[in-house]
């Protein structure tokens, strides 16, 4: 890898097989997606969901009838141009395969989902230092009490992440993220995990716990893993998502996405 | 006064002394600026210490060769247009007129500047209440260790303005006092009083003071008393501001203050 490959060259390699790893820290600058597939009779009401819940569940493009993509990049096949792919049944993983080709079929429907990769690159240009970021591990991730706005069988709770943000950043943090809604947007909690049911911060559900420093508070965006939580929950029959941190890497800017 | 009355119209009963009160609550929606006017050979060096502090000093039109604006009014008489003056020389105040026309000289400047009035009532309208417009008493304000950037003579340090917000709406009152950048903008501190040489959160230095309530912390802004603040600590030998309260109505809404 050279630090100049372009995402679609960066696709072909994973399409070659070249490439299968976690994404985060290639094609910097460039839009990385979240991927949920799903059976075209579940597709309807999952966009209607998406909608009324756009902070935890940004849908960046949708591609059906057919698995190329349009929005995100020029003709990407999303069947094997992630590096990385989960098949669920019942809401049960049952493998994790390099390509979705045999698992295809014409009525699926395919979300790509915005993630806050996009924002956190941003914060770190504008001087918000992230704790994560610079000890290269996983951003500590938590279920919470904050109740998605229910559509047809999709339901459940808001998953978030949370940076700690030094004390006088704190309203620069909310301002910066705010400016990138299609990503997750401004923080959903400043401060208070208790006040969104979250008891214990030391202990994240998903993601590497990090260290608060005395200086520093806890501050919480929506996450993209909530709409994966919810089809976990829900148990519906079939779904596909990209395996966790293995992402779709689109030809969009990072800065496409500022508004 | 009646609701419909146009800040053009306001402005002339003002003129005319048939009004002569403090500003707030009337002409709803526009803008109202704070005055300071200087004696020419101030101006240009106090032009530049706005620029180097634009949160604190926000300077939205400035008149030099007479005493009519352009751009916040259409030919508006700075002269006798706002309800009351203050004279100072050597930073003490001397004086307080109802109108400043046998103080005019050719050479004065004078600078009309933003003022937190125009995000307050986008604030309200987005949901996040403010005791101290419910309550109907002036905003709190701070002295702070916070410097500004010195220019020439010009220095001293920020004042703030504090307004308790509740905890779930810290981010919001963040971003939406962020897109009013020409009027104080985001918060220079969320939360920590003692961060910024606040000792008695209780003990305002300007204003009154406001409770916190247990779900809520205490939000600062910039604020527009700082450059009225920094000519009196300088003690220049003259210059006027409008009474505090008795503020410039201009015909700009505050809607176009919002980017």
């Amino acid at each position: 890898m050279t630090s100049v490959i372009t995402p679609a060259e960066f696709r072909k390699k994973i399409a070659s097989g070249e490439f299968n790893a976690p994404t985060a820290g290639y094609c910097d600058g460039f839009v990385q997606a979240n991927m949920l597939v799903l059976p075209g009779e579940y597709a309807g009401h999952f966009e209607e969901f998406a909608r009324a819940n756009a902070a935890p569940v940004p849908v960046l493009e949708t591609v059906r009838g057919g698995y190329r993509t349009s929005v995100l990049a020029d003709g990407a096949n999303l069947l094997n141009e992630l590096p990385s792919y989960d098949i669920f049944e019942n809401g049960e993983r049952v493998a994790r395969v390099a390509d979705m080709e045999k698992y295809y079929t014409e009525d699926m429907v395919f979300f790509l989902i915005g993630c806050s990769f996009s924002f956190e690159a941003r914060m770190v240009q504008e001087g918000i230092p992230l704790r994560h970021m610079a000890r290269k591990i996983n951003v500590a991730m938590y279920d919470t009490s904050l109740p998605l706005t229910p559509v047809d069988i999709f339901h459940g709770n808001m998953v978030v992440s949370m940076r700690p943000i030094r004390r006088d950043l704190v309203a620069k943090a909310c301002v910066v993220t705010s400016h990138f809604p299609r990503t997750h947007g401004m923080p959903v909690q400043v401060g208070y995990p208790e006040m969104i049911g979250i008891k214990d911060i030391a202990r994240p559900d998903y993601g590497d716990p990090v260290e608060i420093k005395a200086d520093e508070i806890p501050v919480f965006w929506a996450c993209g893993v909530t709409p994966q939580n919810v089809l976990r929950n829900i148990k519906i029959p079939f779904a596909i998502t990209h395996s966790p941190g293995y992402m779709f890497v689109s030809d969009r800017r990072d800065s496409e996405y500022y508004e």
